[in-house]
């Protein structure tokens, strides 16, 4: 298999053709009237502005880590550090760049061509970021792989240049978007009474920008990170599987528990390029349906694929076995996320209904939802944890994250949707496009909004699995075992623990920093800017744009810089075993942190929608101003603060196993 | 020092004989009006009601397990566990039942004799609490000690029984109060536009009846459960010493290990005694000096007791640094948790700033304080932890939480003293006497809030030690090594992570759906019985009072089964060392828990008050509402959900130590 091996970057490289092949297909699309061009280039700019400037700070960041890799590791750690750093970057700049041609396509082809049209050129756009995200993952994976001869530890260097983007991006969009949404809501719809999306609104570029930069750009980094690293931890615990006398899965070839899970990964690749071919509504069908079943078609190719591969690679099924856990525990953490957060179910009407007696009672009831939400995942992912230790042990956890994520492509290309028809949306509503585009494009975005619960489920399962993966290759690297009676590890469990709620805390107070910028410079635009309310003054679309760009970059910094400094601190003063105790910690309250925020914000969303859509008094009603209360809240729960730990614990892991062998030998100051 | 060993109990019997001369005192002072005597007289026998039928739920309930333990460990263990619960109940009802005496006479005292009489009767009252809690504490685990000849095991029957009562007490009592609460306040503050405390509320009576049963008997039985955990882990862990040729600290004397926490204990007991004495301001001066002087007064007389006891059972002063250690870090939590919950800092401050732009960022800004403020009391316990485990190893962490908790009666007569005043103040009202009676007992009350933030910083110190300490104990007494590497720990740490924020949705939801009863009850009965709102026909209190009790103990019962079968489920199903692993999750995550919840609630409150007291627009404003809002989320958080995680993983640790050998032995059915 070994002469196979270039196979694994060659997918990637199929993936990255394929993207190509799908950004011309919508870049050949029409883009409508001129003011529709002209709609379009602003939102464009405004992303790139952002971006730039975004890059420009992740820049001195990643030349600062590099030095520091260099100096204490070694130069190749560092070159794969950087490479991972850069390989993130391209793929959000080259998803996000399209995502911006495709939302006014989408707008034209509603206009000219319906539902089916609209959800071609949408969903290419998306899978544009999908195949972007999974094509440079393996590339990059594989690449390294060949070009280090299978130094494995080596491969964290990529991965730890992927999870330090990631956080940013997450963090920086999600506060980018997140002060645009409030500013222009605010001031816009309940002060001036200007609907969604009018283009009155000074802040409704940097709005639709928002989209694109958090849920485009950001999510793709997010789920680039989640890839790499659950290939990485998987290949690393699958080259132990040789030196192991003991392991529960037995190879039949040398080397097959490497090649397993990069292979697997060329092949999810393979079965996401199929499986976007069966988006294709027929005009007036629900293209919820098309998209659902996009998604089982790749993981039923991945689950056949897997088993083949799996009996060609070892002895017996437990490989197998662990990856059919992780992609139905996958499913189930995505289809019990929706119970917690969908109206047809009960939780989101209790809130609904909670909010009849006032603000205070929708937000007791939402925590409560939230903090419940965390028990059936957590079982869960402890089941999924059980069966795939248990038939394929360590490894076999590595690949039941690795199942979760082998369809990626697909997952990302349904999230990354979402925004792009909403995008589609605001550019009908500010071009004055007829009322049915708005109903086309509203009836997309709706979807994407459920579809992606789903990637949800995935996301938050693969992050508790990964993170436990490369824990364990964490302690692999140390060699210290980390007792809980030992005092050093119980001082680390409880650091580790309370970072999440730290990082959460940072977030929460970053977005209503940023957004009380961009309130104020709304309200100014609105006050000093004549005929701006009549339609006739033009508003500075730019300064709201560079606010929230200013204040997101700003704000992302601290959070960034703590995710890198505590683990490195703890290690340093307070030894590996020390820092292990704060790795599982952290994984810990990192993961509850992130179901409880991510389906306490879901819920309070969907109660305000439940009573708007005529519930409890419906919109206007005091009913509705409570659960509005409720939105607010759940927006940076949802959209930043609770996605943001995946991130973090992941990070602080991986950055942990890259100094590893120099913790170990310097073992604490302490 | 073995023969000295019957001065432990005898200590018990000194703060027992104290509390019964304080009671005699309290009962002699004059109880006032008619009306006053008629008053209190309907408070006194709602909260005996309520206790009453609460102990019946719980003599079920000690039944139950009596025989599980009798049939799965022996006779003794369940003797002990009946005891430490029998205990607990005595403390409750005797600390409760002079507590409801000494309200009106400290309301008498102050129309009679001014602030310094008022203070003398409302401290001894909250006196009698801490004296019983204390001393019943410690001639139980004294006489046990003695009656089974040393067997530190089965002192851990004892102290489940203590856990037991107090998690029920804390959740029951604490619904109780908050459903009174909410009722009275809604209906008849907003609605009905009457003050607080008016004796035409029908839930005037539940509401005074709460702070009795929550604030008096519930915090004492969390207390004693904290004072007797910390002993019996210090005294099992001191065992160890002897047999330990590695033990940090060495033994003077054989068997110093076991006496030195037991007359520490016994003589913390006498310094609390002594101290009170010092609780005697002069007429005009504040009464907030007095209680920190005796507060001081007990912790230094402590310092001397135990470098004297140190220097005479050990080899050095390890020992002493420990305890020196517990007690910093109490004071310093105090204090820490006085500067995010006090409007004298900028986060009460910032809390009360935001809520301008209305509720939902009165509730982000508030759980986003919560979520910060848990930073540095968890630095503070790691150092604490690190400082006792260096110079005494794991038998100082336990000695750093019986040092914190030495002073216990003092802490507890100040934590109880509050309640009496505020009941002063609600007497005083019903009663309609002088303004100037209500100005003190309002000045009494405030003081209370003040100095019992040290308690809560205690409180929460001393959890996260003494849990660790009997975590410890539970290991030592399964012999397993829980290596976190192992994937059964993994999935223990996650399932116990969880176990806290699964306890926090259902006592958050059952203060709701209590409070929702109350407050029907309320309007049915100011709609139902005419003349009621003109003071002309006598509104129906027990009715409120019954509904009340009812809902509390319903509501208590899921989580405390759930508290009870967790631990044993895992430990059976999936074996020691996952039980292990949950033990050391729901540390992590309820202290975390407790801390974030705990200062949001109590931010959020003097958040209100700070508006109030004319910031921001004052009382009515919109951003009083707003903080309001805050005011009523923070409720549940402060008084219910964050203190029990407090106890919730003392007594998962202690039902964990009984069933040890038990667990060991099957080692797990998978």
């Amino acid at each position: 298999m070994q002469n196979l091996l270039w196979l694994v970057p060659v997918a990637g490289v199929l993936a990255l053709c394929f993207a190509l092949f799908l950004a011309m297909k919508v870049k050949k699309a029409a883009p409508g009237t001129e003011r529709m061009k002209e709609i379009s280039a602003s939102i464009h700019e405004g992303a790139r502005a952002f971006l730039t400037a975004e890059y420009k700070i992740l820049v001195v960041f990643v030349i600062v880590l590099f030095a520091v890799i260099c100096i204490a590791i070694n130069w190749k750690m560092a070159v794969c550090f950087a490479a991972g750093a850069l390989f993130s970057v391209l793929a959000g700049f080259f998803g996000m760049t399209v995502a911006t041609q495709a939302n006014v396509r989408t707008a034209n082809a509603a206009k000219e061509g319906g539902m089916n049209k609209a959800l071609s050129i949408a969903f290419s756009g998306g899978a544009v970021m999908g195949m972007s995200v999974v094509g440079l993952g393996l590339l990059g994976v594989g690449l390294i792989y060949i070009i280090f001869k299978g130094d494995t530890n080596i491969l964290f260097g990529f991965s730890l240049g992927a999870s330090s983007i990631a956080l940013f991006a997450r963090v920086g969009g999600g506060i980018y978007t997140k002060a645009a949404d409030v500013g222009a809501d605010l001031v816009g719809k309940v002060e001036n009474n200007i609907p969604e999306d009018d283009p009155r609104n000074p802040a409704v570029i940097a709005d639709n920008v928002g989209d694109n930069v958090g849920d485009v750009a950001g999510m793709g980094a997010d789920l680039y990170e989640s890839y790499v690293g659950s290939i990485v931890s998987a290949v690393t615990l699958g080259a132990l599987l040789a030196k192991s006398d003991t392991a529960v899965v037995k190879e039949l070839i040398p080397g097959a528990g490497v090649f397993f899970p990069l292979f697997l990964a060329a092949l999810g690749i393979v079965a996401s390029i199929i499986s976007t071919f069966f988006v294709k509504g027929k005009d007036g069908s629900n293209p919820h349906t098309a998209l659902k079943i996009a998604q089982w078609v790749s993981s039923a190719l991945v689950v056949i694929a897997a088993y083949v591969l799996c009996t060609m690679c070892f002895e017996g099924i437990g490989a197998f076995i662990a990856i059919i856990a992780g992609l139905i525990v996958g499913l189930l953490i995505g289809t019990i996320t929706e119970v917690y957060t969908s109206d047809s179910y009960k939780s989101v009407k209790k809130i609904a209904e909670q909010s009849q007696t006032g603000p205070a009672t929708t937000i007791i009831s939402g925590l409560s939802v939230g903090m419940l939400s965390t028990a059936i995942p957590i079982l869960l992912i402890a089941i999924g944890i059980f069966l795939a230790n248990h038939f394929a042990g360590l490894y076999g956890i590595a690949l039941a994250a690795v199942g979760m994520l082998s369809t990626t492509g697909i997952t990302v290309a349904v999230d990354a949707y979402g925004p792009i028809a909403d995008n589609a949306g605001g550019i009908a509503e500010m071009a004055e496009l007829d009322e049915s585009v708005r109903e086309i494009t509203d009836k997309l975005d709706s979807v994407g909004n459920t579809t992606a619960a789903i990637g949800k489920g995935f996301a938050i399962g693969s992050a508790a699995l990964t993170a436990l993966a490369l824990f364990s290759t964490y302690t692999e690297a140390t060699g210290v075992s980390i007792q809980v009676t030992d005092a050093t590890v119980v001082i680390g469990l409880l650091i580790g623990g309370m970072l999440p709620f730290l990082f959460s805390a940072f977030t929460m107070d970053s977005v209503g920093k940023a957004a009380n910028k961009m309130i104020e410079e709304v309200r100014r635009q609105f006050k000093e800017i004549p005929g701006i309310l009549e339609g006739k003054a033009k508003p500075d679309y730019k300064t709201c744009v560079a606010i929230s760009t200013q204040a997101a970059l700003k704000e992302m910094i601290v959070p960034g810089i703590i995710a890198v400094l505590a683990p490195l601190a703890v290690g340093f003063i307070l030894g590996p075993e020390a820092l292990g105790g704060l790795l599982a910690g952290s994984l810990v309250s990192g993961v509850l942190m992130a179901i409880f925020m991510s389906n306490a914000g879901g819920a309070w969303d969907n109660a305000k929608k439940y009573v708007e859509s005529g519930n409890y008094g419906g919109k206007g009603s005091d009913t509705h101003h409570a659960a509005v209360v409720g939105d607010t809240v759940g927006d940076p729960f949802k959209d930043i603060s609770g996605p943001s730990n995946n991130i973090i614990i992941k990070l602080m892991t991986e950055i942990s196993t890259v100094f590893a062998a120099l913790i170990a030998s310097v073992g604490g100051l302490i």
